[in-house]
């Protein structure tokens, strides 16, 4: 029976000739991520059952340290310290300390830890993103997490395929998170619950790595349990840049998908999910004008190079508006080197940004710019919730790098288009 | 009547024709600082005074974000908030929000807003670096600052002068930060207290602005009220660059010094203050192999170009130990742009440091690099009292930036000497 890549991955990881919607099955995990902010929950919950901290396999282990980095806070510090002494004890080698890696969704997809066809669990909501290399993965709790680390295995409902056409050549000035805005704005951000989401078209085909990243990361806020593209010779390349040879992954030809949506992207404008929800989506041209005291370029949905080559198209031999701060924080210490030697950062700096090494930052009211009572951003992450990036009384804009880099020169919200 | 610096720039502010030690004058300040962390509280006294919000001149007042940039917890977002809207409100020029500036010290000094002879306070104990270009810089306390916001007068007792002459070739690897340290291991922490220092000797005079300014910073970890260096030829020249132009001043020939320390510096060794106190200093051979957890390298003592050069000097083709976080953060927007076009931050982030964009960050335990429990940091700030960096069983070692790189290097405080 032909079977969506959800099906293809579940069926093989629970050693079963096919799986259906509904099924429970008990799988084998490929890799098990958790962040210094989640880690040390795994960690209690482990000892708590096994008495001292273990995993089934350390090599499938990934720790990535991103959430509080370098510490914001004695309490940071005391949890890197637990996770530090674990990932040691456990010779952990997928073990990324402050500096040294990045957001861990970046890193796993960047370190080629996250592989087509692989079955990945991560503490963390925006596991998702590892699907752009047609992989699947998702977020799981602490609880869920110490019984991976503990077995190497964990149950899962196999979910529902939803497969999603997006045709069309993008238009100058809207990229992949246009995309996947637009399509969370049509769908609501329960229209994928529990689903596994492909995403199909030439639109996604023609997609860098970056771009698919941008997309299979914000499947999770429209509820999906997965957000997965294809594995083509674009994932092959991507492979390939490192050594690595892999082998295309997709679904059966004649899989069954419970829905199958139709986008055509040629004539999308850019877009913007507005206060407080991210299914909130109108065309930038509705929201211009709305004034902003912050701009966040950077988080695991676009803080990858590609996303701050395109921001500083827009401001090179410009400056952030007065009033404004421009804060820039690229995904991992690769991407950021990757700016540094191409002279991008210098770019924002001239702006007037304030650059920071990679950390997930203001992203989730962190650190490094949390807003406060009546403060609006215009950011390039991936939740605008009541109080996501700091104070209750604050308003977050989401959009793409390129919207947030013209909004922060403006001082308002901007269409990126007349700059480009 | 000859006088020292202290002497003739109280007189003068005071307008009287020269003023002695133990004197009480009403003086004329001629800038006044605050930072984003004391200036709410300034703000609140002078509200409660004189019913509004208001200083006695707006050019006479700097307001510079620095402590808690960009801001890392809605407290600090809600404190900002209203030290912007007093800039706009008062129409404050000198107003630094964030990532347009950096460090308050280092900008006062860097945007030649002190100035020698000039009389400044600020509301930070480190108001003092502004001595290295000849003025009198005291930190005072917020009620204090909003006496002088609305009156733009401050009463001081004239303090005693201390004369210190520093003599002598540096040694290689060897700074101005080791010489302060060892002049505050030699005097003790309260070596100085309420007393005006100056430097002189041709180890000062040779020193460019950047050196003078650890020393004059420092000064006030051994006490002293203000600590100052003659401005000379170099500071003639500092101030040329930005097309002003300035006379040198110095004290009065003859004037009269409660005392006159003298430092020969031809043998010194790098120095380390070890915990908790600045003035428990060891030469790094002492020390060397004490095992690390952080290095930091920034802060208004040894954040500048200047600072870094050094540092680079070690970290270029080698990499941060294993287990060790190093933070590089330049105590401005301008060092920090110059290190950029040069290739130095380059070299930081090769070698594995987490550079962040000019912030005070973990010099106070405030954030990025806050320490845990039982961890170690060799730090290039100014102050390592039990808790300054984060738990209050962590421990804090102080040295220049190039036995911070060193140690950073081998994991363990080391030498910076078998490097250059």
């Amino acid at each position: 029976m032909p079977q969506t890549m959800a099906e293809k991955i579940l069926s093989r990881a629970s050693k079963r000739s096919s799986v259906s919607p509904g099924d429970i099955v008990e799988a084998d995990i490929d890799l098990a991520m958790v962040h210094d902010l989640t880690g040390p929950h795994v960690v209690e919950v482990v000892k708590e059952i096994a008495g001292e901290v273990k995993v089934w396999d350390p090599d499938k282990v990934a720790i990535i340290f991103d959430h509080h980095v370098p510490a914001d806070k004695i309490r940071a510090a005391e949890l890197q310290l637990i996770m530090r002494r674990v990932s040691r004890k456990l010779g952990i080698k997928k073990f990324h300390d402050v500096g040294r890696g990045g957001i861990c969704h970046q890193v796993l997809v960047e370190e080629r830890y996250a592989r087509p066809g692989m079955l990945i669990v991560g503490a963390d909501s925006h596991t998702v993103t590892s699907g752009a290399v047609g992989a699947f993965a998702t977020g799981i709790g602490a609880s869920d997490m110490a019984m991976v680390w503990l077995t190497g295995r964990l149950w899962f409902m196999v979910p529902e395929s939803v497969k999603v056409n997006i045709n069309g050549t993008l238009p100058k000035g809207v990229y992949a998170k246009d995309v996947i805005l637009h399509i969370i704005g049509t769908v609501t951000v329960d229209g994928a619950t529990y689903k596994a989401v492909e995403y199909h078209g030439e639109t996604v085909r023609r997609m860098n790595i970056a771009d698919r990243m941008t997309l299979a990361n914000m499947s999770v806020e429209m509820g999906a349990k997965a957000g997965m593209v294809p594995a083509d010779e674009t994932t092959v390349r991507f492979f390939e840049e490192v050594g690595i040879t892999i082998k295309p992954f997709g679904p059966d030809e004649g899989a069954e998908y419970a829905d199958v949506w139709e986008f055509d992207v040629s004539n999308l404008e850019p877009q913007v999910a507005a206060p407080h929800s991210v299914d909130n989506v109108r065309p930038v041209t509705e929201l211009e004008g709305t004034p902003i005291d912050q701009a966040f370029i950077g988080s695991c949905t676009n803080g990858r190079y590609e996303d701050f080559v395109e921001a500083a198209k827009i401001l090179k031999g410009r400056k952030i508006a007065d009033g404004v701060r421009c804060i820039a924080i690229p995904a991992s210490l690769k991407q950021y080197m990757k700016l540094l030697k191409e002279g991008i950062i210098d770019i924002l700096v001239d702006a007037g940004c304030f650059v920071a090494h990679s950390t997930c930052g203001p992203c989730l009211g962190g650190h490094l710019g949390v807003l406060g009572p009546g403060e609006v951003a215009i950011s390039s992450s991936n939740r605008n919730f009541k109080g996501r990036m700091g104070h209750p009384e604050s308003k977050v804009y989401l959009a793409s790098p390129a919207t947030v880099a013209a909004s922060a020169v403006e001082g308002k919200i901007a269409d990126p288009r007349k700059y480009l």
